[in-house]
């Protein structure tokens, strides 16, 4: 039936998100000031004769924040949508086959910057909340916030969510900026990984030295760091800081065994990548090792001499930038704590040892077995025939840690792009039958969720 | 009586060096390549105004040769003298007291660049042979060769020596061109190490990927390299490439008992450098772990995000320059060729490698036993009053290890210099009482070294 009424409706659809996709809200140059302002100003307006209320453009230090909410009734669970309407730059401009804000179809695709990453995307929850409201079928109030800064790393949002944390009191989070496998292979993102993230410093001598002079009787201090970092890596490639696993969670075997459904051919993975072989944490394959275990990488290391031919200095300085990749129930802070206390434990007395930590994200997860996650499990398998496989993101989104932190909200990630929407790229795209579908998803994670949250 | 008749002409010798030094024969800046084209034609009528003979200035694709001999008696030993004529750039000219070529007397040194090294140690050559000749009292033959590229690599003094091969035949090669410990602790640099210097590169994936997606699942090959480089030291610090110590020469516990008169302070060195503790090879001390033993230093490392801030990248790449300092009788070409075999097989097969060696060069050893220490050594006592402390320098000197390589010769480094010269540094200077007392040397290092080889 709202499928019926979504394809009634969706040249129209089409058309009104053509007129968001030509406002060039490019957030990172400020050349393009201006729009990213009139896209927050359309959006606004979007919202409004959606049939939402309150619809209101607040000023941050950065780019507005644009906020609508529809109360049907005090009773009833409240969602809150996230979304965000500022794009990726279009560089480089030569490689669009059509230009990046003269949105086209070609091949059942839109094609525009933001067309998938998030305006597309954003755009089906204003659509879906409208056909409802026509309807006099929501079953849930719902209230949108829509950041004009996600692509240039959110700054002011905590800020503002902060500061309205009373304004948004919800049940949930609901966000559409994700992918799922294929079209044939639903997912739903159901974790996050954290972050903990450091920058070492080793020193040695005072000075550089000649290495002819001084070697052999002197700590160098690249070779320090070296066996510092190996010794963060067992045999077993497990990582070695006191206390690093205590408050991991293990991974329930429904869990593990539905995310090992995801059609992932290892031989595939390693000639993409160019590898003879992978590698990670033993007892895991790796699909686990990048979502549900931690990691510990070096992002960037440097010291002594890096420029062209042999020079023989022993530097007196060496330097790393070192990540964790956390996972549910691991904290940030404690982890980053723990680092420093051993990596500082386990230095020679030859050298002396500087920790900067950097920033850091909490993981973030929503099990399966909660209400949340079956009401869109529920939704996708309605509206895609299939039940979608859990995955957990190896990668953290920021944004889904605020609520977390601020609003204590479990998010439900109901994204519908595909690995080849090319987005943050050139050609970006969304296939217009995943904005329909999305549509018609996200009215049944209503139903779903107003149901399961009535039992 | 030697001494008398140096005293007598003194002035004279230091007048000529003056003119020697006010030739600003810099060889690394083109815009005095007329002055060190000057310094070769002055050298040359130096070497025939002393009574050599042959004196004649050979061309190279860079600054030329000077070269001059005084066969005596084809009966005689004979000295091959090494010297250079270029000097390093004097930049920052403003922290000189003195014009640094203007050369100036002030509390018995004089002060010029190069006084020391080499114009000042080279013209104590030609004024020892001057005055022997002058008194019918060289009891050696010689032959100079003094060239004019020693401050920017010495890069057509191998294909000179090799091309001259026949010219330059002799029983050993003296260098002044070093320093000693202090004039209360004359040393004679017996041994210098030798280089073997490489490149390395881990290929992880085949390109940059997000450390979150792909983190804890594919090799890092910063963390890979950084484990490579920990297992190339064991646990007391001993290199652990198989072979690597293979032909390692022990020192007599003569030598070591000598090198160890040397008034070394450890408190001294550590408050220097600014590091709480010393660092080196288990069973052996500082002096010994920086002369005697061979090293394995990381000369520069580089991988992955190092610039401000935070970057969340699993680097395809990471790269590091390393050496080794090795001993007599090590062969660079052959440490050369076990780090490459060793290194490729302790790489795990999750990535590449690609080893790039830079250059080496040989350890070079004059045992104390030698006839040509024993005359030094005898030079030294005689005119020093105190028997020279045999020590071996941890760094290189090409020269040495060409004259091994191509000519097959022993070299005698009789330096003269002291570390508070400042060569390299504004304000050179050489002590007038180490140039005269360097003639007295020199001389006494001629009979000496005719006495032994008679028998």
């Amino acid at each position: 039936m709202m499928r019926n009424k979504i394809f009634e409706h969706h040249i129209r659809y089409l058309n009104e998100l053509f007129d968001f996709l030509r406002i060039p809200s490019v957030s990172a140059d400020s050349a393009y000031r201006q729009e990213v302002m009139h896209a927050a100003e359309w959006l606004c307006g979007s919202l409004s004769s959606a049939g939402l209320d309150k619809a209101e453009i607040f000023s941050t230090d950065g780019f507005p924040v644009v906020y609508a909410e529809k109360i049907v009734d005090p009773m009833y669970p409240t969602v809150l949508i996230y979304g965000h309407y500022d794009v990726q730059p279009p560089d480089p401009l030569n490689l669009w086959i059509s230009p990046p804000f003269q949105p086209e179809i070609r091949n059942g695709r839109i094609y525009a910057r933001g067309a998938c990453d998030d305006k597309g995307q954003l755009y089906m929850h204003i659509k879906a909340i409208e056909l409802m409201l026509a309807n006099k079928d929501l079953p849930c109030n719902v209230k949108c916030i829509f950041e004009g800064e996600e692509e240039i790393g959110s700054d002011n949002l905590g800020k503002f969510i902060h500061t309205n944390r009373e304004r948004l009191k919800a049940d949930v989070v609901l966000i559409s900026d994700t992918s799922i496998f294929s079209n044939d292979t639903p997912t739903l993102t159901v974790g996050l990984r954290g972050l903990s993230y450091l920058e070492v410093e080793i020193t040695g001598p005072n000075r550089d030295l000649h290495s002819g002079v001084y070697g052999g009787g002197v700590a160098n201090p690249i070779n320090v760091l070296c066996r510092m970092i190996a010794s963060l890596h067992d045999d077993n490639h497990r990582i070695t800081i006191p206390g690093f696993y205590n408050d991991v969670l293990s991974v329930s075997e429904e869990e593990k065994t539905m995310m090992n459904q995801l059609p992932f051919s290892l031989e595939e993975y390693k000639d993409q990548l160019g590898i003879e072989d992978v590698c990670g944490e033993s007892g895991y394959n790796t699909i686990e090792r990048t979502s549900v275990r931690p990691t510990l990488d070096v992002n960037g290391i440097w010291g002594g001499y890096t420029g062209e031919g042999a020079k023989t200095v022993l530097p007196s300085k060496a330097f790393a930038k070192i990540s964790m990749r956390l996972v549910p129930n691991q904290s940030s802070e404690k982890i980053t704590e723990l680092f420093i206390k051993h990596f500082t434990s386990i230095a020679p007395s030859s050298v002396k040892v500087n920790i900067k930590p950097h920033h850091g994200g909490e993981p973030c997860l929503t099990p399966v077995e909660s209400q949340e996650y079956r009401a869109a499990a529920h939704a996708f398998e309605e509206v895609w025939g299939k039940k979608p496989i859990p995955v957990r993101s190896g990668g953290s989104i920021p944004v889904v840690s605020l609520f977390e932190k601020i609003l204590s909200l479990k998010t439900v990630l109901l994204g519908f792009g595909l690995d080849e929407d090319n987005i943050h790229s050139p050609n970006e795209s969304f296939r217009i039958d995943n904005f329909l579908k999305g549509i018609e998803t996200i009215i049944a994670f209503y139903h779903h969720y107003a149901e399961l949250k009535k039992i």
